[in-house]
């Protein structure tokens, strides 16, 4: 048997994907609406103190196409409280006005294919990385992906070594990126129907688009990847999301 | 034709996903919902007869994610049991308020690959295992999987030693999650669309994902895995239902 | 290019799948439901002087799981009747509180590997098994399937003297459950997405676990068979059809 | 490069798969159900002057099994011809009671693997075959297919040679059909998902199952064919289309 | 690693296909569907402004058979643009009478598999050809692609030096159909569920099927080449979009 990587764990993920139900929310009137965003904000007011505290994050995009009109992206010490937060999200009136499209449930998780010289538990990059609050970048991107098992091309058989050395190429690429895109892994054997979530960040939405192609050529993508429905929006911030629903 | 491992039969499963209209249910009255609750609750009384005779099991889970918001997961010494089950809770008015998303068929099943010392027939732990008793430890996951038949890696085609010789390593790597996780493994080959059911119970969610990881690179799942959907999600006591069908 | 086997073809065979809308269903007056049941009722006695004559059959299945509720399996000489049958029966009450979920049009057939030694059309063991009577036995199955095309595993690439070989194997797995199970074998290259239907019966369901699972491990399934959907549920009496539809 | 069979196309395909919304149909009164038909058949009537004078052709089929319950077939010189027909087919009040269930976008097509040697722009019996009327044979089938391109089995990596003599071959088979099956070959590349659609017209229906079984030893479709779902039903005369409408 | 090929990035581009809800838009009173065409075309006016600027472009396209009605296609220099105007489109009126059945995401690239001798940003060919007015050709068609990554057919294995020989072949295919086809290819890689959309214009759709399919024998897409839904219709200008809306 191959040696698994360690892998750290942090916050629990929730992405949840929305599309609008635009006819009849347009028939609702300009106070129902209003009433409607306002339950919804009390709602999100109580992950902002959450998120003021550093005990989660949250995040609301608008996607572009027709696989979502809306995301919201939700992080949580335990998963108890996702399947609140998606409860109480659910018993919203604005819910009522949303089909779900998509979600995906993970945990936000560090490989570990490099030898380890100091104890996470301390680490404060490190655990800053494995509890994230969401940066305001402008653009999102999210992913899932397998680790392909396919005749030749198996990336469970592959010694320790292979992968690490597979993953370092892997991660030189991924540098050359920072401060352009920001990335979240989140791991999802067990919790979901592929193995990670990945989901980036960027101010320029091009830099998705560079990043994904450039890893496509480098081996671990080109033969190992497994890639699943790719979804692209933008950061709203609490101002935008009421201009977002509001109907001439 | 290879030799095929004998296996033992113990009572059969169903595995019921729903997803709750909350629209509609929201509309009805406190009292009306009330009442849908106390029937199904009549209902679940009538299981909780069987379980207490042992005749029986039953538990009620509530599912992250958009892929269901409850899973009924009922066990019973009778395929026709099951579904007079199931035709009676689709009969009730809480049926009403639920979409089907997905459901599973299959019998709870011990592989006998190693050499038997015992009659099964009566040997208690056997026994109990072929008839469980749903554990109420707080965390449930559900996939089903087959074994893979692809050009090379073809389960089917190997001998009967090889195959024993690759379920025994994975049976280690089960046996170190002791105590943290708890499975049942259910066969579903003429029942359902995959070969096998396995249901995971743990007090820890995370140890799911160390578990299904840990196994991946084993090669009778690296090179002979193949999986479906994964469901995770929460054990509801009777006490946490109401609470979770309430609206403000 | 390989020599087909020479297949004896007999009657034809829908199997229709539905779902019943139970929310609809029972908002009804218990009269309405019987009207309903009465009109059903009236076409089945139809089918039924069919079945007497020897000229059809026809089987209504109560289905496990949420693929369907129910399957109607019908027989008869000519694609004609079959057409006029669907289209009577969508035009019931009945049929407008049932939604199709699957079905299957298929004709059933007898391969030839063996040298026939007498004349198929005077031989009435082989006219009886090319025009079955369904059988009233507790339990059905239905799957389909096809011989697998891909790459080195290529069926219809072998020789006759090696497919007649494996079918050999295969049909002695089969006749060891004589009196255990019964097996009507369909062929629908040309009239659907699969090359055969699978319709097995049963006293004791478990045994279409033991017969799929055993045949697995020969070399004709492992490396050859693709397998769709399975259905598992129970015969319904004519007295059982209404209690089915009865509600509280 | 592989060197592309040069083809002649002839008229503009649409199959357009329908089922019945019989519950809404039934719904209507009797003359409003004639009303509508009339309208229907109104437009039909258009069609028919355009076949007179062999400027198009068209069929009506009914289809067995929940895949579809009507088939129309309408073939025109040009594609607009067929975008204006769907457009006056779907505003009619007859489409209201239906539900879109599959399509299909294709041009008639002969391939050219043998030496011509005439001009196929004057001789009649091409010409006939590329701008065919549709056979009121009893009988009709219809699938889509590719030519596969996996690893070793890639048809477009072959030769001109080895695929002609291929079709060849395949060509042999369908000519021992002559006068019980009549195909019509229709090519969808760049026009639909899958490259070519087959029309198949029979006066016994067994005939489908009989060639597409033969034909699927031959090395052709052994290895190089990939098939789409399968649609059989039977040609409606205008004088059947009423009964077909017809509710008690 | 494999070098990537460098690619110069133009307009963001939205594909956005819809079908229409015939039977609810022909309940409208004429004056309610003149006026909902009304506001329809003061937000396509918008996008006329913004294209005889240059910043922009944009098609309205009617779509054969059942995969949509219709097909908005919409370029901007920026991807919020794009985000603002699906919102808009979904908003109005109009969009109430359609259902969504599939979009593409993605931003007009050329790649440069070429050596580059002059400077992209200057020369004025390119930057057309980046930020395209699209044509108003009569004939359209889309479908999306990738390149294989499958065993021994692995694009992303492949040297820049070999990919840069296939490339040109293809390429040579397609300048012999300057004047009939034009293509736009759009890059989706971190965008959308393909890495390619590919958008074809000709004055003779038999244009579209001659080039795939003779691509289709190139080794680039015999052995590279994946290929998504096709989908293919007609261009349409502003003043046939009032008729295709029309009732009688």
């Amino acid at each position: 048997m191959a040696e698994p990587a360690k892998t750290l764990d942090g916050w629990y993920v929730l992405h949840d994907f929305r599309s609008i139900n635009w006819a009849d929310w347009k028939q609702l009137t300009e106070d129902d609406r209003n009433a409607i965003l306002d339950e919804f904000f009390e709602l999100v007011g109580t992950w902002d103190s959450v998120q003021q505290k550093f005990e989660g994050s949250h995040g609301i995009y608008s996607i572009l196409g027709q696989k979502a009109d809306l995301m919201l992206m939700i992080l949580r010490p335990t998963m108890d409280e996702l399947i609140d937060i998606e409860a109480a999200f659910n018993k919203t009136r604005l819910a009522e006005f949303t089909t779900p499209t998509y979600s995906y449930v993970s945990v936000v998780e560090l490989s570990n294919y490099l030898p380890a010289d100091k104890d996470p538990n301390e680490d404060p990059e490190i655990q800053a990385r494995l509890k994230p609050i969401l940066p305001k970048w402008k653009y999102v991107c999210f992913y899932p992906m397998d680790k392909r098992r396919d005749g030749d091309d198996n990336w469970y058989m592959l010694s320790m070594e292979e992968r690490s050395k597979y993953m370092r190429s892997h991660g030189m690429i991924g540098r050359t990126y920072a401060g352009r895109v920001r990335q979240i892994i989140s791991g999802s054997v067990g919790f979901d129907d592929w193995e990670w979530g990945v989901t980036l960040f960027a101010h320029d939405v091009l830099e998705f688009k560079k990043l994904v192609y450039e890893m496509r050529f480098d081996e671990v993508s080109a033969r190992y990847g497994e890639f699943g429905s790719f979804y692209v929006g933008k950061t709203m911030d609490d101002d935008e999301v009421r201009p977002f629903f509001s109907v001439k």
